[in-house]
């Protein structure tokens, strides 16, 4: 098959003109799609429905260790949730401190303690003139709007199919003080896919940061979200926090997990499981901060997902869900853009992404062309610091939210949005 | 009958001994009761337990406007929470933002937003050398805290049964622009149990604040929280939203009501309600900070305490219960201590708290001895910032958490500490 570049201007003209056609006939059904965030579909919210059966009325509302669990109290989470969180994250109970229903919340919370407290004693950033935090790119935006909220600098870091480039994240956190920390979603990442290999967490865990208030936030989002239930199709991460520990460096990473897309968005719980040293520092200002978090929707969790166990059936239906959404976006792909040089994409065996690539110059105008005929795509450049590509060539495919039938309509109208853009900026440069 | 000052030694000395055996009785009995914190008794949570029925997993998940409330989105919170919501505070849901469980940490929040980006564009309060609160106090020990924390210095100012005293607050906002807050519990405030007469609430509204970045922070947390039913023996509180957008200062404050002692501590939802203006700054810094609070949380809220009838219903009951657990309270202190000359208490007809003035420099000393023998008080002072009372003389009493048995027992110890410490002391003076 030909390349789209490989083809004359004639015939790109030609085909152009047959898929302008098209695409003013898709406008014209007035769809409304939205794939432009990580949203749960329907049938995975159905999924976690019986856990509001675990708590009603008639229920004793002590926990395992005879505590109300309806009172004030326990701030630091209860015992079994914790226990149950520890296990998603592959570490110790003791490490842990179980939050409310954002993990997003924690990270935002430990950067604006930074800013004001200093991390275990050192100086407050918002008195030290430059703060920076390295970004691998693309990332997860959310992450990105906490630093520029806060005035950090973000440093471009490239990502690869074993994470983060390590021979710049070495080398940068060694020579520079002012940088304070990186933003990373290790496993499945946001937007495509990809696991830090064994390697990469080995240096994590190795690294030696000039400044002894550096602190790699691990955004372990996607932890037990496999699209396959086969164990050799699921990836492996290696769990940082011993890691960091034996390597010397316990108080190096704060790692972050959540149930928001295991049960309900918004209606989860979430963990940050740290060293010693980090959760007394994080209770610290969490005693201040709140009266404590929702032990009812703790409990709910535990009573219905109960241990890993529990959650590894449990994310077993929700993959099966998920692989579905995925093949259609992967098989639309595939039909209509494999080998046509105008755009690659991600195979991930997890998460809820599938990260695209397209020529240079061409994913603000494939996104703009989209939204013009009813599709929601996340804004191009949004996996970027400041919103900023420098190639302006990725765009974050989320598959989940739509139905079936929506998804297939999403797809072509994307590929055709895909190639038409190609066209015109194929020309362009002739 | 004679107080203690009038009586001679001798008679003082007896009676000691006497009290002092009594003490040593009770101590041998190896009691365990909790007075220290405002925590609605089993009973009271036992109110609130057919809210967990309102959403089981047959239940419609879509709000009143459609939207499946599982799902990310709706940030500032369900349309219906605000209406109940703002009915509570007696203002429109325009004005108001559902946040998640704790309105301690929606004030928190505030504060630690004001340190890092300042308010409405002023001056980050980090970068000043110097930031000030007035302290209403006897006041809120965890209002103080957050203060604290950020290492905003507190200023003394004294409560009256009207309110602060608005004579010095006017003073010293006019003077002084580092004074960029003050905390406020209006409506049977901790632990007096002091209602802001109309006057003071319009003396607020036309503060003249020297510092444009000053705000009210008005912690309107047992608004709905009267002791009695009928109408004629509740406190009234002005609407404190709408008198100072009146006066010209509608950004000047932020009110907070929440229903942890509503419904279940730790398990509620709360709300600020503020002007358009101070809304848009608290939704930037929320739309960043989290993905949003537990909607499905809201639903069952709204579902079973409905409107502003459902909440007065159900507050009813409160009061019933928190009535008989208050007048078992003033029934010993009565008793034993008045006319005694050796301690003062108040008779709120609502929140949490009764207060009591004990002789000065007798307060430390008093819970000390309660404890000794098995009774948990509020730590004396910490109702006073830093923890330091200047007089040493109050005490917090929280009545609504032990059962009826434990607070008789716990009643008749504490006025046995009251008596042993006051004598002390009145020899001591001698």
């Amino acid at each position: 098959m030909e390349t789209y570049q490989h083809m004359k201007k004639e015939e790109l003209l030609a085909l152009r003109e047959r898929l302008a056609a098209k695409y003013e006939e898709i406008k014209g059904l007035g769809l409304s799609l939205d794939m432009s965030r990580g949203k749960p579909g329907e049938e995975q919210l159905a999924l976690s429905m019986g856990m509001l059966d675990t708590i009603n009325s008639g229920s004793d509302m002590k926990n395992d260790t005879g505590v109300d669990i309806r009172n004030y109290g326990q701030v630091d989470g209860l015992p079994e949730a914790k226990r149950m969180l520890a296990e998603m994250v592959g570490t110790d109970p003791s490490q842990t401190i179980v939050f409310g229903n954002a993990s997003l919340s924690i990270m935002f919370d430990a950067v604006s303690r930074s800013m004001t407290h200093g991390v275990m004693g050192s100086t407050p950033w918002s008195r030290l003139d430059k703060v920076k935090f390295l970004c691998p790119v693309p990332g997860y935006d959310r992450h990105f709007s906490i630093t520029e909220y806060f005035g950090i600098e973000m440093i471009l870091v490239p990502m690869t199919e074993n994470g983060p480039d390590m021979d710049i994240v070495e080398k940068l956190v060694k020579e520079d003080e002012t940088i304070k920390g990186i933003w990373c979603v290790p496993k499945y990442s946001n937007p495509q896919g990809y696991t830090y290999s064994a390697e990469t967490v080995e240096r994590f865990a190795r690294l030696e940061p000039k400044a002894k208030d550096f602190r790699i936030f691990w955004d372990n989002a996607y932890a037990v979200h496999h699209l396959y239930a086969e164990e050799e199709k699921q990836d492996q991460l290696p769990d940082i926090v011993s890691l960091c520990r034996e390597a010397g460096h316990e108080d190096m990473v704060y790692e972050f997990v959540s149930t928001s897309k295991v049960t309900f968005p918004g209606s989860g719980i979430c963990v940050v499981a740290t060293s010693e040293g980090n959760r007394k520092e994080f209770l610290q200002h969490l005693k201040i901060q709140t009266i404590g978090h929702d032990k009812i929707n703790q409990l709910r969790h535990t009573r219905f997902l109960k241990d890993m166990d529990g959650v590894r059936e449990h994310m077993k239906k929700q993959g099966e869900l998920t692989l579905v959404k995925f093949k259609v976006v992967w098989d639309e792909l595939e039909r209509e853009l494999d080998g046509m040089g105008i755009g690659t994409w991600t195979y991930p065996r997890g998460g809820y992404f599938i990260s695209f690539e397209a020529m240079e110059g061409c994913a603000k105008a494939i996104v703009a062309k989209a939204k013009e005929a009813g599709l929601v795509l996340t804004p191009a450049g949004a996996s970027f610091p400041y919103g900023k590509d420098p190639k302006d060539s990725n765009i974050r495919i989320a598959p989940t939210y739509p139905s079936l039938d929506e998804l297939e309509k999403a797809g072509q109208l994307f590929v055709l949005c895909v190639k038409l853009v190609s066209i015109d900026k194929i020309l362009e440069n002739r």
